[in-house]
């Protein structure tokens, strides 16, 4: 089930979300968007700050009937661009990205969702936010489709390089998103690796399987390999942050290099035509099930405070489903359910 | 064009290539019949000296007619298994494939081919061989589809840490490798990395950016993301071992997932079941673009000697196109290639 119908059978009472209005390919036209379909499965319970140029985002607004009643206009002339280093980002304090995130440091919101540069997101989250007590560093986790069910993956890019007790923190980080966000009672986890056998990798990732065998809360299956991430033979792949932003990154490519044949192909011939349309339900179940936009949402997993990231260039469902999962994480405390996994 | 119809185009005199029988999920039965498909298409011209048990190879080769005339069986019942580790491997001096690279070392073959263990056929190839003047380690090579034309990737699981020379030297030997084996004349290369922008990723990758862009008889392109792979923007994507294992076996995931869906939606209602025969020729087009056994045989670059390593699961016909490259690969002189980019 997709986090916006998830979100639509959640207990929902005086919730407030910040959205960076400014972030993204097509913002702040799809934000604006997103967020008002957001709010059309949050039934007007759930408050939602939008910091920007108020000059660009009151029209989009006129247009946004759910929004009407339940969002607060910040407005800041400010904007992250995906061209700014983080270390220039981190300097503008008035930056819708900033201003989001500081909400959520603030209290004045349960989860900040932006769709802009991640680098400069991952600067300021962490900067505004720090890490939660027993987590080193912060890492990217998001839920990617498999032959079975959904799998959580982390890190997706959040760092360069893991040592074995990073990748057990994104172990256990990404034990309780899998709980949380997709209520597997007690996820299997393997770690990203050249090899399935114990004696494949290198020394890190060894001592990391050592690590999250140790601790009682973590069910600790194998090392896995790219290919058998879509098998979904575990709940959670652990990967540092290099890897796991090539193997995400691929599997999108590849899914994207077969769609493209296939539309070619159906567009070929008289009888692939009809061939088509006959597959018509067929296709649209496959494009619904592998769809990035229904997976849109990785988590700034391991602050003092819930950070979504969207990506960049996704449309109003996709970012609508980014704002689902950032409540859904809020709502059902994902940072609780970390700290009580790490064992002191 | 896949490697056993280029072969066809080849002038071969006097050819000799050693074949590891005993190496690979379902050998001997899978080799000695891919050397047979093979020696279909070299028309007796290559001899084939193949390694293995006697007893159990001589059934199987009363039935390969093409290998009748071309072959030669050299007995050795001892056999390197999936499980053995490569240090124990190499103790072995009398397995089929510790003989096969033998026969490369002792010049009695130009080629050999294993779908043996790949830890063991590194270990025992850089032992016998040893590395090219120049080159500091290994590297697995091989080809992929892309939405344009296949590209070449390495490395792919040869080495678990690459430093910026070892990446650069992956560059030089990629970039032979697509004009030996694929015919690019001036092949764009690019380096697997998190962003495409020049401040993406760790000291290392931003230093073999340099060297490979120092080298004139390179044409250096971008950063590639793992997306952009299958979008073929370079012709060869160099990675370092873990992230290039780690992408090649992600791909491979992605494109079973989907093709399991689609086999199972085809035969979900009598509609589809019409949709599938009007689609036949497009999906088997489909297929044959993204078929694993047309890419089969990846390359220990680097190496005094050529060795192609097979998908360990593959069938007759992949085995077969794992040896049509090893002997394109010989035949053209990737080494000298090789040699030639390697600048003092």
């Amino acid at each position: 089930m997709s986090s916006l119908l998830r979100l639509k059978q959640q207990e929902l009472n005086n919730i407030s979300i910040a959205i960076d209005a400014m972030g993204g390919d097509k913002a702040p036209k799809i934000t604006i968007r997103g967020a008002n379909l957001a709010a059309k499965y949050t039934k007007g319970k759930v408050k939602f700050l939008l910091f920007g140029d108020e000059a660009k985002l009151k029209p989009l607004l006129e247009k946004c009937n759910y929004l009407k009643d339940c969002h607060e206009l910040i407005h800041t002339p400010d904007k992250i661009t995906s061209d700014d280093k983080p270390s220039a980002a981190m300097r503008n304090r008035n930056s819708s990205m900033a201003l989001a995130i500081n909400a959520v440091k603030d209290k004045a919101a349960i989860a900040a969702i932006s769709a802009g540069n991640t680098g400069a997101l991952m600067a300021i989250s962490t900067l505004a936010l720090r890490t939660l007590e027993g987590i080193s560093r912060p890492a990217l986790g998001s839920v990617l489709p498999s032959q079975l069910k959904p799998v959580v993956m982390l890190d997706l890019g959040a760092n360069l390089n893991s040592t074995a007790q990073n990748l057990y923190e994104f172990a256990v980080m990404g034990d309780a998103f899998a709980k949380v966000l997709l209520g597997y009672p007690k996820p299997t986890i393997g770690l990203l690796n050249i090899g399935t056998e114990e004696i494949k990798g290198g020394d890190e990732i060894k001592a990391a399987a050592e690590l999250i065998k140790a601790n009682p809360h973590l069910t600790y299956k194998q090392f896995v390999e790219g290919n058998q991430i879509s098998q979904g033979i575990v709940d959670v792949v652990v990967a540092d942050g290099f890897s796991g932003n090539v193997a995400l990154k691929t599997a999108e490519g590849t899914a994207k290099l077969i769609s493209g044949f296939i539309r070619k192909e159906f567009k070929r011939s008289f009888f692939m035509k009809i061939a088509a349309l006959l597959a018509y339900n067929s296709m649209r179940r496959l494009k619904r099930k592998m769809d990035p936009r229904y997976y849109n949402g990785a988590m700034m997993l391991g602050l003092n405070g819930i950070v979504v990231k969207s990506h960049g260039g996704t449309d109003k469902v996709g970012f609508a489903h980014a704002v689902a999962t950032a409540i859904l994480l809020a709502n059902r405390d994902i940072n609780s359910a970390i700290k009580q996994e790490l064992v002191k």
